[in-house]
Parts: C-alpha cells; structure tokens; sequence
C-alpha cells in the first residue's frame, strides 16, 4: 500500500476521520493516510494510544473528550480552535471514535468550518454496531429474525434516555436494535421496550470495549437486563437488542460473558 | 503498515470480509490483510476490479453474484461450495460489498460453515449508508433533527417492498432511513412513507454508486420521488430519507445531481 508523503499544508483544511472501534486495523486505509498528513489531530478520549500513534511524530495530539461524567470540553470551543488552525494553514484532523456521522457533534462541526470557509472532508468509520456484529459471527439482518437494523442513542442531552424517542417504533421484534451511550440508561430502556410490547425474553447482547483489548460481550434477556438496572462500565458500551443475537455460539462459549482477544497489528 | 505474508493454509477457514462501498481505500487494514492470504475469493458482482486485484495473484476468483434481474448463484450452492474448499484445507473469502451483517445472506453461510465444522471469521466494512454521509458532508444523527438511524432493505425476497415492514415505525420525522436496494420499489417506499404520515417535503438523496467511479448524488423531496416510481440504474442504488438531508451543500452545488471524482489509490 502507497501512503502518501507528509507535504506542507498549503491550505487549511479540516478532516473529519472515523477511527472505528477501537482495534487500529478497523480503520480504513483512507483514515490511516490522511491521519498520517496531520498537523493536529483533536481526538475523543475514546481514541485509543495505539491509533494515536499512527499520527506522525511532529503532529499535536489535542484531547478534546466529552465523556459523560468528566469535565468537558465545550463544543463551541473545539469548532473554533479547529477553524483557528485550519485559517493558520494547517490540517486539522478531527479523530472520532467509530463513524463520525454518528453519534458525535460532526453536524456542529462541519457547520461551523463552513461558516469560517474552511473545506471539510468526511472519512467514514466502522461502527461499534457492525464490529460487535462481527465479533459475534452473526448476521444483524438474518432473513429469519431480522429485516432492519436500528442505531439509537441510550444517552440523551441531559444523560437520561432521549425524550423524543419513537418508542413504539423502537420495540418492533423484526428490528435490530443497537444502543449506544447505553450503560446508565440500560435498564430504564429495557423497561420501556417491554412496555411497548417487546418480549420480555428478547435477547440482549451487553458490549463492553468492542474490538478493543478488555472486550467483554455478555448475553441476557431484555427482562434481565430490566432487573439490573444501570450498567457501570469504565469502558465504552454499546447494547445489541434483538432475535438475530439468540442462540449465539460467541456468547455461548463461556457464558454469561465471553472475553476475545484483539489480534495485534504492526503499524 | 505490515502486511501478514501469505502462508499455507494448514487448517481450511473461511473469512467473511466487508469489502466497503466501492472505493478501495475505504477498505479496513484487516481486510486487506485477510484478503491477501485469500486461496480462494468468491466476491458479489459489486465488488469493482480493483478490490479483487488486490487479492493474491495465485487466488482463484469466484463470482457468485445474485443481482437481483440476473441469473443467479443458488445461495445453497455458495453455502456448499466454501465449506468443500475450506475442507480441503483452504483460506476461503467470501468477499462482500458494504459490511457482511448487513442485507448479504451471511447468516445462512455461517450457519453452513458451522454445520460443516469450518472456523469463521468476519471482518467489518464500511456500509454504503456511512460512505453516502460521508461523501454528502452530513451528520445522519444531527442534533437538531435526527435521534436515530434506520437500516432498510427497498428489496423483500420476491423483488417488492418487504411485506411485513413496520409502516409506522418507519415514518418516524425524527429518524434518519437509509435504503438499501431501493431501485424499483423507490416510489412505492415514498408513497408508503407518506400514507404513513411522513411529510411529503421531507429531503430525499438518491445515491447511485457512493464512492466509486460513476457516482451521483441527487436531491428531491419525498412527494417527487413517489412521483417518479421507480428509480433505474446500472449502479448500485440507495436513498437516504430525513430532515438531516435537507440544504445539503454538497447536493446545491450543482443541484439537481452532483458527480463527484473518487480519489485514487496506489495498492
């Protein structure tokens, strides 16, 4: 594979940049090449060191995390110090965890970069969905169980469950449901999926660190998970909700929780 | 970046890999690492040229495609097939456009491959929804007007509409539906949508191969897609349906369709 030589910034330029889940090897060769031009990468906490890495020597690693209980970076402070570098002339890198377009403030970002007339590239990135769906083995639209996949948010704007949810439409038995944010609104979002109508026995698949060294995939039922309550976690965790998740040998095999080891790369 | 050197094969397996949307460089590191220690690859009929070229110049290549008005591979057969060449102690690769959990029949193959005892693994890509957010500039989940995203497949298993789609749920204004496989049945989903109570206003993107060679990205509105029946092309064709498409600059810059140049990349 070509990677492109690092050249002088001629011109500012923002990239927004998918990390994906966690494992280095989930980025795309896109990401790892334009990581690899970076004057400053402002990255999430959930940005592993390993990715990090692949950033060059001379770049600035900018942390800029916002995770739930710690103090915060403001938003309308990171959309101006990426403008700011970006009018200096250099490639800002905004590195998000998973895909941009999903889940993070990308819309304010790329708004703002606008109204300052700096271009701004998109790289996609796999999501914790499809990487959880992988490190499953199963198919998150088995023609038998499942003919749509749903991506939801477990953490609203004030930290409690979105208030604007669809509820009825979430709790349809032939819908995949993957919940991100999820650990402390977990059980509350089991409950309402059972009052809408969701079977109590639905399986759940509990994701903690998917691709990551530390990954944990536990399965229950929706019920359970109920029971439970909040999900504490230092990791990032996601909820797999739905009949394609029944049965799974993943989970299976050491059950209740199967912890898989996360293949090394050579960078 | 280090790529594994190929080795025999002393144990047949098969590996699932998403290919991604098209552009080679949105390819994972892991898949390219998979598939270059590929002994046999049989690949969708979306898979372009220059993915399969980066295959081991010794690996057997298998077009097994289903495209939906052509003869096809019975899915039987590809099950039947990988086991017998991962029996014979082979690194088979099923290789897939998008991401393999999602609308592929990657269920049933690992469901085959455990049946025959044949270890599997599956690797993550870039589905063509995220590629089309990506290449568009938007947020699928900002937050002033999406809370959640839905997968859809626009093709049930005769061709139609899927009869026992959840009308409702799918007409929610605050998610954002992603539309797979959405040529003919394009105007039939829209006039749906509307009977269901989803405005006729809302922003319609009917993508025709995101991220490849060929791609267009054109904007209408619900009403005039329902309007227009059924979309033809020779590309694979997807519609991103929801308020997070409207006043899309990267569609009004030459509204009412947008080509755009894919980047090139050295393998």
């Amino acid at each position: 594979m070509h990677i492109a030589p690092r050249k002088p910034a001629e011109a500012g330029r923002i990239t927004l940049i998918g990390a994906g889940p966690g494992d280095p090897e989930l980025m795309t060769l896109k990401a790892l090449r334009l990581l690899a031009s970076a004057d400053d990468v402002l990255h999430d906490d959930l940005v592993p060191p390993e990715i990090l890495a692949l950033a060059p020597k001379t770049a600035r690693l900018i942390p800029v995390g916002k995770r739930g209980h710690r103090p915060s970076c403001r938003q309308e402070d990171i959309n101006a110090l990426m403008a700011a570098l970006a009018r200096e002339g250099r490639h800002v890198v905004r590195l998000k965890s998973g895909d941009p377009a999903l889940f993070g403030r990308a819309g304010e970002e790329i708004a703002a970069a606008a109204d300052a007339g700096v271009p701004v590239e998109i790289v996609p990135g796999i999501t914790a969905g499809f990487a959880l769906a992988a490190a499953l083995g199963v198919s998150l639209t088995h023609r038998a169980s499942a003919h749509s996949v749903r991506l939801v948010t477990g953490h609203g704007r004030e930290g409690a469950l979105p208030q604007d949810l669809d509820w009825r439409g979430l709790a349809d038995p032939a819908t995949t449901l993957l919940v991100y944010m999820a650990g402390r609104t977990a059980g509350h979002l089991a409950e309402r999926l059972i009052g809408c109508g969701l079977p109590p026995d639905t399986p759940v698949v509990v994701a903690e660190a998917v691709s990551r060294a530390g990954q944990v995939l536990r399965g229950l039922t929706l019920a359970a998970l109920a029971g439970e309550g909040s999900v504490a976690s230092e990791h990032p965790l996601m909820l797999g909700i739905g009949e394609v998740f029944r049965d799974c040998p993943a989970l299976a095999a050491s059950h209740p929780s199967c912890a898989r080891s996360q293949a090394p790369i050579a960078a």
